[in-house]
């Protein structure tokens, strides 16, 4: 398990948080390299395990909301994250005590590290999705009931700053922040879902951030002995693989906050074996030839067929030869009351979840 | 001058405030009804000259922020300003002790008295546009750079709640504030500018509350007496009737926040006499037979002709027969940093400002 990282962890944890985040979370190499910078000015980022976290401590949830496809032109500043810290810390009179990570994919795996080195705290290794998700109300965190979504605090690269003291739900915090997100460019950095370290650990998909890291070596290793990359990562995450073939048609568009689009594939047979994937900054749901082999809250994990290098939705291009894997979600998105806010349904797909068999995120350390 | 206003007034205030809207803030009529309930329950709202006001005063500017096609069908709840001025004191660590009109156009004219109430502290007989302008740094409090925009709050008819405590500019603090309000359901109420009173005194358009009033009460005797009620107006505002005739077509979209749209009127000789009308929530630009007679930042209003009642963006209709009249701005919004921010380049048009001559609102009490 992760203690502290160093430089030689950042690739894995990019790695594994970019495979994890099927498709979206924002570009891990950006956050690898504002990491690096980080490290060498600042030290190792301390890793908590949350089963040590004190049952008082306070948690302030991080991480940046926009639209992957924007974060990657409009660079972060780097600071976001520790700034919506701090505001939301002055807004309450309270300092905080530990980080949660919002979801583990993409660059958010490692945006919280970072602004744990520049607040002075440890991050904790667990997250709220066990993987990506493009809403906000979609995090275990808030599925009890007893973890409010507001205050939260909102910074952008420049000195815009906002805090929202209230919300009627989480789905109107979504609907305010997503709008204040397209105000600041499409990108921003956000702290809030403040708790207690009981809480935490009751809700939190935990070891997240161990796992991306382990997965991430993984992936290294299979590439030096010309392993098959995917085959490896599926069998990390207790997957499997969906198909291989070639990117034949992307069509994506950003809009409103999201990267939004559909991705059409074929298989090396031709187009008698076609795979059509659905996406909102993640990838959502995926028909082979038509039937339904997919969909959220599993994950649906794109990466080169090479060398397994995850392929977010802001990266796909017309005829990168992929590998799309299917991975069991964490139990803690699949409850019934889990699957109204991050089952298919939830995402306006007239089609039940049928759970990819097997379990591996969230359940062990 | 007003010192108070009783429900005698209220007819009076939302007829002037209304004609000097030149079709934005807000529906009168529905803050009526806010204003006579709070006055039943609270007791008369106190108006303040602001050359009584002390110059270490804390003023808080307030308004409704969106569309006024919106607020039409989503009724404020009449407590948004007021939880707006709240929130900013909390935010503040200090209470506020006059309030600021933000618009004297429209609604916005009778909103800040009903929050006056409600928070016990006195309205200034003041604005800072001398007629309403869609966007918040069309503001003579901030044309001179040492009032700062933020921090501002929002509060919609829920409980939804915003804290903006930093922008980079008042353009910025637009943008943010516009997108907040089209999540909240294109309306809310906001509070910001915060300022002494010593600034608010060298940066307001003064006495705007007397003149809606004054205004009112002429045309309400023009009425009974049989006169030409436009032309009253005219001469009330040291302005002129620039057209006659009859609305023949509206094109009216809410996007974006904004109400935008055009309006073709045709004069009572037909379509060679063609008045063309261009508005976003407020009248912008008029076209006689292509030529250009009136622009922002003077006022354009459109009346109906027979009773001289203000027409606002959102109850444009075809047929009615209306006089559309050219009011002399503010002369605090025509200086050429005014005019930078406020003259028909900034909505782009391709137009210089040619001033209406002569002058009323603003100059004296």
């Amino acid at each position: 398990m992760l203690t502290q990282v160093t430089l030689h962890d950042i690739e894995s944890i990019a790695i594994g948080a970019g495979i994890l985040g099927t498709g979206g979370g924002g570009d891990p190499y950006l956050e690898s390299l504002h990491l690096r910078r980080a490290i060498h000015t600042l030290g190792l980022p301390q890793v908590l395990d949350p089963q040590v976290l004190a049952d008082n401590a306070r948690v302030v949830v991080i991480g940046y909301i926009g639209a992957p496809t924007v974060s990657i032109e409009k660079l972060p500043k780097g600071t976001e994250l520790v700034r919506a810290i701090r505001l939301l810390e002055q807004h309450l009179g309270q300092r905080m005590d530990a980080i949660g990570i919002a979801e583990i994919g993409g660059g958010n795996a490692l945006g919280p590290l970072i602004a744990g080195l520049q607040a002075g705290i440890p991050t904790l290794d667990a997250d709220g999705m066990g993987r990506a998700f493009p809403e906000m109300q979609m995090s275990t965190y808030l599925f009890h009931n007893d973890v409010p979504v507001a205050p939260f605090t909102m910074v952008e690269a420049r000195d815009n700053a906002v805090v929202v003291p209230h919300t009627v739900s989480a789905v109107w915090a979504e609907r305010i922040a997503r709008n204040l997100a397209v105000s600041m460019g499409a990108t921003a950095g956000l702290a809030g879902f403040v708790m207690t370290g009981a809480q935490f650990k009751a809700y939190c998909v935990p070891y997240t951030l161990s796992l991306a890291h382990r997965l991430g070596q993984r992936v290294l290793t299979a590439r030096k002995q010309g392993e098959d990359a995917p085959q490896v990562i599926a069998e990390t995450l207790a997957g499997r693989v969906l198909f291989r073939g070639k990117i034949v048609d992307v069509n994506r568009r950003t809009t409103k906050g999201f990267a939004r689009g559909t991705l059409t594939l074929h298989g090396y047979a031709g187009e008698q074996e076609t795979l059509f994937i659905e996406f909102q900054n993640e990838f959502l749901i995926a028909r082979l030839n038509g039937a339904v082999v997919a969909t959220v809250p599993d994950l649906i994990c794109i990466v080169t067929e090479d060398e397994g290098q995850p392929v977010a939705t802001e990266l796909l291009r017309y005829g990168t030869r992929v590998a799309v894997l299917g991975v069991p979600a964490a139990p803690q998105l699949k409850s019934s009351t889990a699957l109204k806010v991050v089952g298919p349904q939830a995402f306006g797909y007239d089609v039940e979840f049928t759970p990819l068999p097997g379990a591996c995120i969230g359940v062990s350390s």
